[in-house]
């Protein structure tokens, strides 16, 4: 029987990069299970089979650890919603509204995704009522998706698809704020059908034209 | 020196109606303090002077007791907002921007109201983990009040004002949702200028016309 190389002649990085993936997966299973405040890094540690030092060495605190775990998550949803793809970007193809609803829909499967939900929910719980990592987490995972937003809806105001005088910052939440609210709140179900239906409304408005 | 009639011949509505409001109190300061999780009857009745069975006499479970609190305190804010109106409604000037507006920028001071924030944080946060619990505090606190800006989109859509084509129900998320998110998320500042801006991007649309 042939042996497997990786395991008779393991090398450092190969161990780290096992590690800091079993990391991951701890503390998210972890944080999913008991919530964010009774997760701590012993308990990752011991559910991801390595020391805590092994965790302190590369992070100061569970939230940097989740935090980064959540980041790792979003960009292995990236890239196999690309493909492959490396960046989690909004296609440009001119049709502003198609874009919208593509990435849109992606989100839609993110959020149904089983190994999302019970850990950006107590993230996301946690944030409501704690300010710092509220601010933290809306910094590191939120922000650089919504600046994508403005990005396409800037590219759209040079084509002349989107009014000029309109701020993209507030323009996204129009389409945007209703899924994350559908998603924190319960307040509706979360389809394709929905978000193509906000898009069409928040770029051709409510008032008849 | 005049004898204070009800402090002499108490009688049992109101001692009742001073215990409820107590209660109330309670659960709300209490919620705000440790969150949901570690709020309890015990505690509630405690806080309140009261014991528990008076609680147990009226309400079923904490999460009765928190939500007709915040059902009292919502009452409380209408009524001053209405100047002694008895119904949080939203007016039908026939401008339906300015009566969104007007209902939004209440909305905004709300949420700046100090009594309001920490203990509608907790039972937030507690909702987007707590399925039930979520789901109890949209079905009793947030749906009413949705409702109401169906009917009004409805009157606007008989108007004349709204496009026929529009569903309401996800209508009103264009400006009801993002002031949502900025607040259970801090991801914005909430201003007046801003829930105004909202109103007219969504009924304006994006697109130029």
């Amino acid at each position: 029987m042939a042996q497997n190389p990786a395991s008779t002649r393991p090398d450092a990085s190969r161990r780290s990069e096992r590690s800091r993936r079993a990391i991951y997966e701890a503390a998210l299973a972890l944080v999913g299970e008991v919530g964010y405040p009774r997760t701590t890094v012993e308990g990752i540690a011991a559910r991801a089979g390595v020391g805590k030092q092994t965790i302190y060495r590369w992070w100061s605190s569970k939230a940097d650890v989740l935090l980064e775990a959540f980041l790792d998550l979003s960009a292995q949803a990236a890239e196999q919603a690309a493909d492959g793809g490396a960046e989690y970007a909004i296609p440009d193809t001119g049709d502003l509204a198609a874009d919208l609803k593509a990435v849109l829909r992606a989100t839609v499967d993110e959020l149904h995704d089983p190994r999302f939900e019970a850990p950006a929910r107590a993230l996301a719980a946690e944030g409501v009522v704690n300010e710092q990592l509220g601010r933290e987490f809306v910094a590191t995972l939120l922000a650089p998706q919504l600046q994508l937003y403005v990005r396409r809806l800037r590219a759209a105001q040079d084509a002349g698809q989107v009014r000029p005088d309109v701020d993209p910052r507030i323009a996204l939440e129009l389409f945007v704020s209703p899924l994350a609210q559908r998603w924190l709140q319960r307040t509706g179900p979360i389809t394709h059908a929905y978000t193509d239906t906000l898009v069409d409304y928040a770029l051709g408005g409510l008032a008849p034209r």
